[in-house]
């Protein structure tokens, strides 16, 4: 047994807190390693030996990556819970990880879990039943994986008033969407090279439809702006549609595409009839300028942006997935929750003081990316920049390359025409892209994209 | 006296806790400013009024850029600190904060502080008087202004176990190291330009001899590594010494320079005789690829980067400096503080479980940049190669510029050198330099400079 050697308490870590880990997968077995080869440490740091009373999981004798002592392996992952101090979950998906967390709940169990899925449609329910127990829910790991960003958002920013957030919290889209920038890659081989090197699953759906990412985006939301937003909050568009043409273009302009989880306070809104002041909370691929910090994110690295009104500018970088960087970010969580356990102090950590509307992603402003492919003729940009004026969006820079055949100096080529706007209403903007569809000198509208960070 | 509310979800904001400000500056006008205008919000996250109960100014009458209710002054800081439950000290420097911060403690009244010239010099007993009172003191503003940095490493990063933290935590030198990079200007015309448009002081000693960065290392390598260390132990070197050629031969390298504070814990030297475990806390100009994380660093931003066994690297980004993004942080502190007196919980949040020895520069190993001033004839190299092996430094790469008047195509022209190095002792490498020194076919040494980030 250590004893602490620190004497600001009165606490020896003869205490002993019974641990229950739901889940022996990836990051699973990289807890129990944690929690097993560093006992000692973790004894020292919480002021209580945290015993690994057992591992649930649906067959005790699958092959397992983590050789870990037989005997910890369980299938009865309610017997566990109940006899348990603090409850890991780990399983993923929905059931049994909802019944379980609620079980522990109800038994007085802190709980800690990675479950964005779970969170993002039960979150609501399950942090109003662990408010009313008196028990403390930690889910550091369901953002960002190893990044700290629930806890800078909760406690540290706790005196300031966030504005606006802007996440990468997929690793497998920034990955797909890096390797398009970098190689010039269309989206179907990038996700395929993806997919070879283990960065995205076999179904990589939830990835790239950014169904993933929203439920990451409801939680920074909730925490962001002290109000519970759910995945049915969050306006969603994956990255299947950015093609390589829209990245080159993107980076000739100067920009780099991402997908960003976006939750932002907003005031009001122009256009008449939408609430006057709410939160959207979206995802979908956007341009942002390169020597932004995030745009420096590459490969399957994670990134929360924070704005906030007196700290300013803020960002969070760090692996966003994988075993040992998740079993960190749980781990964290395992460690406050020891402390407190011992030293008292009920450790609230976020609150639901406000009650702000959804907007819908109608309601939102920002700027927007257009490409486009219109005929090369005379009056072609003065048709198009009138048609802009037209719908009220205001724009910003207007660029066009010409196409033709090697040796022709005029004839009916094609121009390709980039224009990105002022801030613009989602509806205007929709009327003007729908008016220049109307145009017989337009070929076709190739990419419409929002621009964040300028 | 505050009373435990042990139903957190039944708090109400009837409960008052008196705030004591010490300190009328840039930034304590700003959490003065907070305190007042968004008292309702705080009231909401913390479950108390925060009644600010006065600021202790040298001079009552003095003008001051906030406007505050006159009645708030008061010249009587002793009495002010007796009478509150709460104490934020920011008067900077030595005396009276000191004096004030020990008579804050030994009434049991919380303690939050942003001086860090006084951490540095006297943390070590200020945090063992505040643990024997149970007493809180916090300090995130400290370390690089609004950034949430300390607090992710003592509780999200709990448990983990920190490698290695290197941290732009001066905004000053990285606003001239900046300029001098996008400019080419040298660095007393950097530091001009700094101090024209207020990013340097009137004497600017403190930054650009990279005291401010020692400091802010000292309380950084204290946490990451549970240890207590003090101004004294960190090996300290400025960028009065960069020049214009380092910035150009090292971006031509495809490095930036930065001035990072890095604590690092060592395992084993290579150097019989030194200790084979500590840290090493120190402070110096360095060589990172353009492309890491801190090299995207510009202007007076700062940024943290961590690297731990489990998280893997981690990076911390925002305004290093100013009123409001300092007062964030500062009203960070605030926040928990009060949550703590209102909901009960002793909070403890960083631990000095392990006693590491400090080690001296000399047994750090870490990559060398030289750059070098040589004749230009036919062995040089060859020459130079051979003293680098034969004390035992491997060279990885090596680049030869030849300068010769135009027109002249052989002669006494010179070639400069730049040698990049493997990881090597500091030791090996000061000998490597003065053998270097000694011959006739060498100029000069034009810099010496480490590399880290590869």
């Amino acid at each position: 047994m250590t004893e602490r050697n620190t004497a600001d308490t009165d606490v020896s870590a003869t205490k002993t807190l019974k641990v229950a880990l739901l889940g022996a997968g990836n990051v699973g077995s990289q807890v129990a390693r944690i929690l097993l080869d560093d006992a000692d440490t973790l004894a020292a740091r919480t002021g209580a030996r945290l015993e690994l009373a057992g591992i649930a999981v649906r067959n005790v004798d699958a092959p397992r990556e983590v050789e870990l002592p037989r005997e910890l392996y369980t299938t009865d992952a309610s017997a566990l819970v109940r006899g348990a101090d603090i409850v890991i979950e780990l399983m993923g998906g929905l059931e049994p990880a909802r019944t379980l967390i609620l079980e522990a709940i109800e038994h007085g169990a802190t709980v800690v879990t990675g479950n964005k899925a779970l969170l993002a449609v039960d979150g609501p329910a399950l942090y109003e039943k662990a408010d009313a127990a008196g028990v403390q829910l930690s889910y550091e790991a369901a953002v960002a994986g190893a990044i700290p960003i629930l806890r800078p958002i909760t406690d540290s920013l706790a005196g300031d008033k966030i504005t606006r957030v802007m996440g990468i919290v997929n690793g497998t889209t920034n990955f797909i969407l890096d390797a398009m920038d970098s190689t010039g890659a269309e989206f179907s081989d990038a996700l395929a090279e993806a997919t070879r090197l283990g960065y995205a699953e076999a179904d990589p759906t939830a990835d790239i439809e950014g169904h993933d990412a929203a439920a990451k985006g409801a939680i920074l939301a909730s925490l962001a702006f002290h109000t519970r937003f759910a995945l049915e909050d969050v306006h969603c568009e994956g990255i299947t549609g950015v093609t390589a043409g829209d990245i080159a273009s993107a980076k000739e302009a100067g920009y780099v595409i991402k997908l960003l989880a976006i939750a932002e306070k907003i005031q009001k809104t122009d256009d008449a009839g939408l609430p006057t002041s709410g939160v959207s909370v979206r995802v979908h691929p956007t341009l942002i300028p390169r020597e932004h910090p995030l745009g420096a994110v590459r490969g399957a690295f994670n990134a929360v942006f924070v704005e906030a009104e007196n700290a300013g500018e803020l960002m969070f970088y760090g692996a966003g997935a994988g075993g040992s960087p998740t079993a960190s970010a749980i781990m964290g969580d395992v460690v406050s929750a020891a402390r407190r356990l011992v030293l008292g102090g009920p450790g609230r950590t976020d609150s639901t003081i406000e009650v702000l509307p959804v907007l819908p992603i109608k309601a939102v402003a920002t700027r927007y990316y257009i490409g486009m492919d219109a005929a090369d003729e005379p009056g072609v940009l003065s048709k198009i920049a009138a048609l802009f004026a037209e719908n009220g969006v205001s724009i910003e820079t207007m660029r066009q390359t010409v196409h033709r055949e090697p040796g022709e100096v005029e004839g009916p080529g094609s121009a390709e025409l980039r224009i990105v706007t002022h801030r613009a209403g989602e509806a205007a903007l929709a009327a003007t892209v729908e008016a220049i569809n109307g145009l017989d000198i337009i070929n076709s509208i190739t990419s419409v994209l929002r621009v964040e960070g300028v």
